[in-house]
This record gives structure tokens, sequence and C-alpha cells, in this order.
């Protein structure tokens, strides 16, 4: 099956989804959620595939969702966000993640649901929730305050402030930062080490990791999801957009 | 209402509440307990306050428990310790805390129920419960598990050792520490920046980010508030405040 | 009673349980885990003993599970490793333990058990169980990502790497590391201090700690337990068990 939004390669028993937007800086269109969400099903199943690496193309990870998209007419949707945030939540094996360059938003709370995250020196996340009148989602209200402890996680998740490489590493929400020219060797290497381990193992530790934590987890989806929808379109979100629009900073006074 | 024991100002909608009995080093009196309460309440319900600092006026934070009121005959209060408890951990909006000098016993755990911490760089905290032969409070120990991991929170709850402001950032109890002279404008540029962004965003995130841990950290304070009353005048509390009247140290050998 | 392959010995408060089978590395023997179970049973209701510091003999902490007996005969056990696990995580009174030299599966596990972990600059930590086919144990996959996050819990329970003693003390697996000829005495001053305070208050503070966790952690060693039977004696286990015997590395390839 053809994904067109991603580039699905495999060295032995390494995957590697690349998002494949580069001009919309990998935005999270509503293809793309159903295309991450047919890969991360596809490679749970697929004996070949022991590590799975999420990358993006050209010079970004992913600016989040595609604001292009946003205000259009609903779109018939294989998956849709819940069901990418799901398959990514239940993928059974290890998931390297490359953040090759700026991640916002869903670029940024991915990171959350990876077990292993390598940053470019270059790059850097940002949770625009709050700038944008909404909420945060893909259950970083309850991974980011065990990664990075409680003050700092809502900082980020409550600021909308960038979060540069090296902090994030401090923050715990990446495991390593190393220079971008070397970012892609460096993750190979690392996916390459665990693909020479039995898939058994590696399938097994990680569900037990996984487990105390699972049904918190998919709780805190649902609770975003439900605020989402709550303040998706509601006063504060209806400026956000408008300021986008005209070009201006939101103006949140007495919201 | 006027709160005897605090100074509470507004600047835009951040609301400084300021622990203001500096000649008692900001002690926890019976009186304060029900003035934090009250403000936390009002400034919960207060649609122009989006957000709320608390600091200490003076040289200290809060030395903690008042001990002059010790074995006094109990007050009439209108919400008590655990008013305080329960209103503090139940404030919907983004909490910043600037711990200004020494903190002690709730000047110490009133941090791990912070969004946010600042200290200066003249500030150390202290947790003295063991050498009181009591137990720690304020879900503190919920709480300090999550941000500094087991090991550095059992140290600091069980060895009454002090922890300097370097520290503190070190173990994620505090998110920074500053030159003494510039925390008032620090923390006030952090409260401005998130004052700037929609309440129902920060509102919202903050119940998301609560959500998980809140039914186990009242659970907490439960349990600890049962053990402080059954160490609370045993034998080794006992022998702390006899050695504290003698001006001697305690001897706990055997108990 | 007489322990065979322990030192126990008593200064004080403190009760120092130096695993004492240098000459294997203090790998854990069936005779040690019932050793060990018992050692915890009995400090834990000997009214003499405040505080117990694990420590091993000789340059190693301990190598982890006794290959020479793996496919023997079963042994008659009085207490098995469950016990031993149980009477660790238990044990009401704080538990540090000395960390002398490499510690290798249980060597590395048991830190994850500990109040607080000091650690000689010569030592370091593996995690083998993605090498030998198998999963993790002793909580690790509950106490590990508390401790460190889950990203650094993960790749380290994993990947089978070696954990440095300053990296295991950067990710909240050890609290300190000393140089290996100061580790005694290091620890010896940190147990002195804690001894010196009163048991009520370090047993009460410890249970309070634990409470929240004591459930989930049970779950997980079940969790872990039940994994470890489906997983030893599968394929990748051979594979890694002829390997060891035949001298080659493993191959896992298809695995």
């Amino acid at each position: 099956m053809p994904l067109d939004t991603l580039l699905i390669t495999d060295a032995g028993a390494v995957r590697t989804v690349t998002m494949n937007r580069p001009d919309a800086l990998n935005a999270l269109s509503m293809a793309m959620m159903d295309d991450l969400a047919d890969a991360f099903l596809d490679a749970a199943v697929d004996d070949s595939v022991k590590v799975v690496v999420l990358t993006g193309a050209g010079r970004a990870f992913s600016a989040g969702a595609d604001l292009s998209e946003m205000g259009g007419p609903p779109k018939q949707q294989r998956h849709g966000l819940n069901g990418m945030i799901e398959a990514i939540i239940d993928f059974p094996k290890p998931l390297l993640v490359a953040v090759n360059g700026l991640g916002v938003g869903y670029g940024a709370t991915v990171c959350g649901l990876a077990d292993y995250v390598v940053m470019a020196d270059t790059a850097r996340l940002r949770a625009p929730f709050s700038a944008l009148g909404i909420t945060a989602e893909l259950a970083s209200t309850a991974t980011f305050p065990r990664l990075m402890g409680h003050q700092r996680a809502s900082w980020f998740l409550l600021a909308a402030e960038w979060m540069q490489a090296t902090e994030c590493v401090e923050a715990g929400l990446a495991a390593e930062v190393v220079p971008a020219e070397g970012l892609a060797a460096r993750v190979a290497e690392r996916a390459t080490m665990l693909a020479a381990l039995p898939l058994a193992s590696l399938v097994t530790t990680k569900r037990l990791l996984r487990a105390p934590h699972l049904d918190a987890m998919k709780a805190s989806v649902r609770a975003e999801n439900r605020a989402l929808a709550e303040l998706t379109g509601a006063e504060a979100n209806r400026e956000a957009l408008a300021a986008f629009i005209e070009k201006r900073p939101p103006d949140f006074t007495g919201l």
C-alpha cells in the first residue's frame, strides 16, 4: 500500500518512516494521520521489522497540525487523529525518533510516545497550545510530566516557549543531541544495535515498561480530546486564528 | 476581606500573595493557614486573576510550622491545615512560587504543589521532619519522588539536611535559580508571560496535567495527616521538643 | 542463624549486609537468594537495626544470576527469587546500596529498590536481559522509568549496554558517585546520619513514599516473572546460552 505522505525504507530489521511533506514542513495533514496510523499498524505485525525510526524530510521535523486544512470541510479519514495516536501508543516494538529540525505541536508531543529520541543540535520544540487557545494532545499531559517533572512539563505545555535541543536532553524529553550532520548515522547505529537483539525480548520489555502507564495514557488522550473539542472554535481559539490570518499578535486580554 | 498575615497585590492578571510575618520568618501560624486558604479560594474564582505568585516578605520564605503555637490551646480555624492544603492542590490556575529565602517544612513542601518554582541563589530548603520525630506533609511524599526521583526525595524527606538552591534545580524541585536581587523581576516576567495567554487554555492544561495524580495526591495527604497525628506527642517528638526548649541536640538513641 | 553467602555486621544501628561470594563475583545463587531474604526479614523486625547497607565483597558488586546453576536440578529453597524480591520491596527501614564494583542483572536492578545508592567511580551497571533472550526483573520495569524517565530506562533495559557510575547518577539510578577507596566511609557516614534519627519517622516516611507505588511494583514483579517464565528456554534464550557455551557472539537474526 503506497502512503502518499510518507517515505518508508527498510535496512535489515530497521524500518524508517519519513514524514515527506517537506514543503509544508511535514505538517500533520489529515492524510498524513491516516498514513502514519497505517505505517505503525503494518510495522507492528510485519515480522521482518524489529525497530521503527520516525523522522522528517527536509529542514523540519514537523510543524504540527496543518493549519491550511483548518475550517475546511471534514474529510473522510481511514483512522483519524485518534486512530493515529492509538497506533503509536500501542506500537509494540521500539520506536526511535530522529528530530531533524523544528517540531511544533504534534512534532513535539510525539516525542513523549517514543522509546528513544535523538535530536539534531539545530532542532527545537514548541507546544503552541495556549497561544492557539487550545490545549495539549497526544498524551503529552501524561508523558511529559513523567519525562521532565511537573514544573518543566507545565511550563513547556502552558507557556508556548521554544525548547532548544540541549534543554530537551536536560529535561529528559530526548536522550541525546548530536550535530545535525551526524543525526541519521547516530540513529541508524542505535536502531541497528536494538535490531540485533531478539524481538521477543524487545517487545516483552517494552510491554512491561508501558503496562503500568498504558491505561492512564489512554485516559489522558480521551480527556485531552474532549478538552480540545471544547476549546476549538471557542473565543480564545477564534482570536488566535483571526490574529494569524491578520498577521498580528493575538490579544487574549480578558480571555 | 483583609487577611492579616498576607499582602495581596495585583498587577494586571497576576496576583501576588506575600506571606507577611517577616519577624516570625513567615512561620505558618494557624491564622496564616486560614488566610492562605481564603487567598487561594478567592483567586480561584476571581475572573480578573489568571496567575498567582506565592512569596515571602523579608529575608525568609517560610520557617514552617509556628513552634510558638505548639502545645498551646487549639484555636478556632476557618479552614485549618487541611483546608489550606486542599485549596492549594485544587487551585485551578498556574501557581508560581518565588522562594526568596530559607524554606523549612511547609516552606519546602509547598514547592511540590507549585507549577513553577524560582529560587533566589541565597535560598535553601529543609524538611526537618525526622529531626522533629514526625513525618512529611503537604503531599510531599507524593510530589517529591515524582519531581526528584525516589532516592533524592527519600534523602531530603528522611535526613533533614539542607538543600541549596542549585541542588533544588538539579533535583527538579525548582525550575530556576536566579540572583536574589533579580528574583522578583524574573518571577514577574514569567507570570506576566503566562497571564498574556487565554485563561481557558491555562486552566484546562493544568487540569489535564494534574488529573492523573490528583486522587493519589489527596490519598497521600490523608495518609500523611494520619501519620502526623500518630507521631505528634509520641516519644521521639517529645524528645525533639524537649531538646529544642533545653537548647541541646536531641538524642534518639533507642527511639 | 548463619547465612553462608553473606557477611552481616552491625555498627550501632547500622547493619551492613555484604554479599560474600567474591570468587563468583557475588553471583546470585539460589542459596544467596534465600540468605538475602532471611537477612532482610530479620533486619525488618530487629529493633536494634535502623538502617541497612547492602554491598559486595571483593571487586564486584554482583554479577547477577549464577549461570553455573542454570539448567541444573531445581534446589529446595526457603524463599526463592520471589521471596527475596518481596523481602526487599517490603523492607520497612531505609536501605542504602553501596555499589563497589560491576553490577549485572540483579546487581543493577536491585538499585531500583534502594532508598539511596552510592557508587564507586569504578563501578558500572548492565542489564543484559535482551542479550540473554529474556526480560527485566526485580520490579525494574516499574522503578527504572520513575528514576530515569522512560527513554533512559528503555535504553538501559532494552539495549544491554553498560552504564558508567557517573551516567547512573545523571540518570537518577544512583544518588552519588565517590572514589572507590572512599565508598565504604561515605556510605557509613550517610547511614550513621540516618541511624541517629528516630526509627518511627524513618519507617513512616518511607512507608508514605512507597505507598502510592507499592501495588504497581508488585504487579510489575508478577508480570515480569510470568514473562521470564515464558522466555526462559525459548528460542532466543537457547541461542544466547549456546553462544555463551560455545564462546561466540549470539546470532538473533530472524528471532
